[in-house]
């Protein structure tokens, strides 16, 4: 062939949004490099300007965002950095959402609703991402949302490890909060080989509107009950969950969770005298205000780190999980 | 404006693979027309060939299609019946597809599996399909997967119908086959005002391996147990289900599911002691030899040719299900 | 052909954003109409839904929204309004965005730079959307971001009729604020048949760094001056234009563009000596306490009931700016 | 619905490129209306520009233009209309390309060429065409490059028409001036229910190189020949085919073709002893120079207004060549 | 460029479907390596599974697959491996489908007919895939039916080959057995330097109806004949043709073609008198039921495997052909 | 990973259209390479053809094309090469188009028009196109019509280096030669800290119609004029403007453009008295005939060579025009 000839080369660039640059600093850090220099702007009239500190021509990219509130702030911001790498010739563009913004919108429940988890992929589509990757996603389903390869995390080790250390297996139940999550909480049943309990919500009979009473199925007088969930985003399941727990005599109630949403009153809410210890992980900026003494958050970024390192040398994402998940 | 002007008009077109056309001929017949003649052919060696007798042009078409087994045969023939309606200038194209294939293939559960459900709708995509409509979708999240409308209908007023008609309310409890399925019973629950109990799965402890215990979480013993799914494949779920039911002391054991599927050996299985009656709907074809006594087929036409004609009229599908769903 | 023949109908369907509902009640009052019931709510996590009241299937479709601040907000409204519409059959999609978002971000004035312009316009298409109608595009080049028709909307008609009715013609300097907005000075002068100055920024070679002098090109003393813009962000220039103005012995100082974004301090400056009437339509909400004595706000409702009516009717938008534009 | 409710009306319109009015103004004659008014210009610099005089907003619209020398002239003019279309927002846009541009390109004959065939049918579509009409396709597989329908007319019948008028079938012998063209042929040898001949070139044995020898399979002797092919460029192969049938004894040589291409020097050529009659359609335009008195041109209007009429229409365009295609 | 830099690699990966693993472990043995371990499962509804048993991140993986009898099945086996690649984050997708699924629908010969070929290319580019590896299309305009690169290669080398080492050149003659292969024949007859025979068929006059006679034009007598074609079905063409080349007494039929389709009852139809011997390769599986004394099958891997090897490697697929095709 | 693994290589490859060979030639000098072999010919009957003499599998191609007179077919040439290129397996493509076409059709100005300079960048992209390069684009906004990277580079540096060798800074006067470049002006203005001049085109109010009068706002007598613009087409505005400049005392009147489009009657017009030196790059061909003793041509191809080593070896582009643009 005519023409010039030289030796490949794979370079890793790693950018960040304003969400939670804490995170993407930790993820740098456990990789040993640092963030490209970025600068992101917002104008008076509320638009977001965003411009890279250097040449990130045929690189790998991971764009790093936490999709907490304002949530359609830092997910236009990210879709804008995104556009930025496409115009700058990137190689390949990776959106890194470790707690996928609108995935609870996965469905149509009712007529003339959006579908907004899978808009969300659209645009991140539209906007030039080749790849996602995501942590415990609300329902499996949003990896088909995408077109075209999601590497979907689990928490899962690093809460495990937590409550290995901390909790004893003999006595322990895994309890989920509603019918919702019973799935879940089974995973965990199975993985720390505790019994399950139910949380059911239905009417009172007896009451006339409204008024829900909490049956407890499975047994948990006497027990540490670990109530398993993805997210916490205003408590209040949890909280009347755990009371509930309390109530039929749980011995102490833990509460484990991998996105902390937690929307206001979330903080005040898990606060209280039904819950022992909440252990949620970073994916969401936790502010120091949101933050309480029964409250013990656990880095992620190392699990991030390492899935962004095995997508960038092509080793496995699924081996991490290999045992555990 | 100039040149010429015509008034003008909508064409109803209904369509059919191979698969179940009875089906289509009754949703046909409930619209008050006829299915459009078409050529569908097999070649030998093994290639399908179809074309429409007449034209379709400009029209507003539904192609019908059921996809039991050989289900790959029955999805490129509608594959196949897709490309030739967009070739041959049809305004609008309707995937129907009661049961919709490859939906339990929805995430990936492991590393490198597809997501053979959302491929499926590419691929209708990529035909020339406009939009989709099935029944009771394994999970909500696949008419995300399309990118367009997606009318989700529910069999559940036509199962609610039968079972309102035929069995007590006062003694029901309403069963979930296992995990997987509570939030399904749960609503069933809620319809009929019927209590819950749900059969958990897990491991004996006291036996090493692969054996499994049936616990039954709720309330059984002299009860009619109505054990509700979307679907029966093989039926070993089921079976195993009533059985335990049947050994908790049920008085009796009811089946409702929407689409019967029936692979082998779903019929020897489902027409033991354990179970008094199974009723499904016809969504799919059921053969005379998958047929057994204490089996009920009830009519899915109806539904679907109501649908039918609410799309075609830019009525409300989601007024269909008021009140019930 | 075979099946069902009825005739064709054509629904015009009007649904609003929460950035600003008079304007599009005004709109829909114009038509003789009402918007369609939609519920919108943000949840406590900041994630927005949206839902419409009744069947929008097979209707022409209109979603208005104004883009002021919080512009992501209202941007990701919309576009899950447009998810919801293309979810619900909408036959045809039309975005009204009268002050288009992002549209100063219109191309790399350096490298690594997004093109949001370009990019808003991806969205939207990626969302659904099949059309877009805005008024007095920053750029006229984003006609060309959207793949599809654009519908771009003068406001000068308007300007134009409430100068005609409230300046002298023969006393009137039309004044281009900076060089970047000189052609559109060149055309209001066409239009009024009246004079043009520029206002030139320049580096003051007397005085070390970033000291401007603004020099004034053409007569200005003892004359009507106005300043014409398609916006006001937050008033900077155009106040440091009509300071110039007026020390060069303008008589009187009127301003007139059509989106009035005001972002802070806009309001605090704008309502000061050197200037004697601001002018601007309401393609943006502006909110009492942005208003201030000085300010006519020009209703655009009509012009893009207007539109929407021709759009509907397949009649000519050009038409409506034939002469005026 | 709430919203505005109107009847449905279709609108065709027909616009015509510069290459060849007067076969856009027959097919708009036939049809009983009037080509819109177009404005089409070059500039200086070799740019095409395109307008419409007056709107076409919601129509269904047939863009005519023959695809003769300068063929990218044509060809970008065409494709520029159609842009100019969509952005008008015309509601269906039908491309008339009745003899399809690079139609001879349409596969990779050796390693490293372009499919400018396939690639025609994606510059159309990039640009916003809904359809393609054509006559006589080079290849019939050039209807899959496009993706979308196709109206592959047969310009057999007028041709047909216009030879059992004026030949004696008894008499008759149709030849395939190459190996290439004998499945024409052989159709026509069906229509027509007269023998075959076939004109085979191969080397000269007994010379060296490049001569070649052109052998004749099937009496021709004292017969009419009708040598039939879908175009004819320069003219080469036709002249010498008739020079070999004439040297081989036939009566008389008629040549039968749908597009006169008439490459230089095919008029002079084809004007030569050996041939008796030359038949084509005014698919492309064959100015003054070209013709000569052995030519018959036949009218194509009738037949591609037709088949306008029955897209228009939603009839069908297969149904006009049944018996005789 | 801030972040981590390696030196780029290159992977090829094989992986193959059920259909013909006997070709792909053949091609791998060429190219001196192994089949990724794949997991493909078929469930009891007729459902298809595939799972890849090791990490093809980043590789260059080509998926071989034999589209012979239960074609859909293989069809969609391979359309559900390449969507697990894309999802896996493969870094380029070639399908290897050595005979061309549905290749002979190619056009739309009749009204309301697909084009099944280029529907075929349209669901390998849904799925993910980037390129496509054939042998002997049908017709070479398929390449222009995918949009991407197709490397298309010819068994004739292999063919060649056998019949030069086995066949005496110079009492040879190479025949078409219908109209629409003479062009293939008559590049053997150029390869070979044999003069070309071509059957006819054609209705007998004195017979009503269906009854066809087999002219054969060019001399046959006292000569070995050899038919080629690139596909046999159901071998019934060929044995006609074969008949009547003994009949015209000829003194040896030869058959070569790529394709053994062998529907039934090829085998049994070919296994006749008038055959001396049927030489294909085995671009698909032939059971040992479908074998017979007299046929030759030529190993296609080693021209797949070259092929396979100069695309890895950016060589030159073309030049493979030099001199030869 | 089980397969072959090699070194990752990088190709850069060159290659021409027929437009200006001189350029490409000039291009692949610098870069220390040399075009890969073109077979570039236009049949009897206007229809391009394009091949590659040599493999371009897996490598980084630049497609090098000038868009002067005959512009479709330079446009049709360069779109049918890249074609050629997707389907050989290349890549990356990138269009390097010195002068974009139809650069001056960026918006709809009136009603049913074309935006052709979007509709390129969508024919590029259709034909395979994976970015653009392009110089001194007519309006920066064409950057946001393709969906990809678009390297646009200045020619500034190369014309300023001229300027700063030829002209004396202290008597230079920078002049817009009409309102619409009025921006590129003051840019040079800042660069060269000259003064700025502008010529503004008015009616005369004492004569009747289309006469025009050219006013200049700024000083000019005694001074050097530089008059700025990207292009010179047939060279109208900017003779009126030297006139207008010579006869208000102007010393001496210089031009500087980018692009030399010269359009008839441009050579003449230029070569006047009015004129002392036109400077231009030679993004375009300038045939012999076009070229006049005034005429002073600058070389582009040592900065498009210095682009494209920056975009094959992931470098900066824009860190070229620090300084200076």
């Amino acid at each position: 062939m005519s023409g010039i000839i030289t030796h490949g080369e794979k370079h890793l660039v790693l950018v960040s949004g304003r969400a939670h640059p804490e995170l993407a600093k930790a993820i740098a850090k456990e990789l040993g490099t640092e963030l490209v220099d970025t600068e992101l702007r917002t104008f008076a009239n509320g638009e977001i300007y965003a411009r890279y500190g250097e040449s990130v021509r045929g690189a790998d990219v991971f764009v790093i965002q936490s999709h907490g509130d304002p949530i359609n702030e830092w997910l236009m911001e990210q879709i804008i950095m995104v556009d930025a790498l496409k115009r700058a010739s990137a190689k390949r563009i990776t959106v890194v959402a470790p707690c996928y913004p609108y995935a609870r919108q996965d469905k149509k429940g009712r007529g003339r609703e959006p579908i907004s988890a899978r808009l969300v992929a659209d645009l991140f589509k539209a906007a030039g991402a080749d790849r996602i990757m995501s942590v415990d996603l609300h329902a499996s389903q949003i990896q088909g949302f995408f077109d075209g390869p999601v590497d979907h995390l689990f928490a899962m080790p690093v809460l495990l490890k937590h409550f290995r250390e901390n909790l004893h297996a003999d006595n322990l139940t895994i309890v989920s909060p509603d019918m919702g999550r019973v799935r879940v909480a089974d995973h965990w049943s199975d993985q720390l080989n505790a019994p399950l309990a139910i949380i059911h919500k239905r009417r009172d009979p007896k009451v006339a509107n409204q008024v829900t009473v909490h049956d407890i199925v499975g047994t948990v007088e006497g027990r540490t009950c670990l109530i398993v969930d993805d997210l916490i985003d205003t408590g209040g399941t949890i909280v009347k969950a755990a009371e509930a727990l309390k109530k039929h005599g749980a011995e102490k109630v833990v509460v484990g969770a991998t996105h902390a949403v937690f929307s206001h009153p979330a903080a005040e809410r898990l606060n209280c005298d039904f819950i022992d210890e909440v252990v949620v992980t970073d994916t969401l900026l936790i502010p120091e205000e949101k933050r309480f003494e029964k409250l013990t958050v656990l880095p992620i970024a190392p699990l991030l780190a390492r899935a962004i390192h095995e997508v960038f040398e092509d080793g496995s994402v699924t081996s991490m999980f290999d045992g555990a998940a």
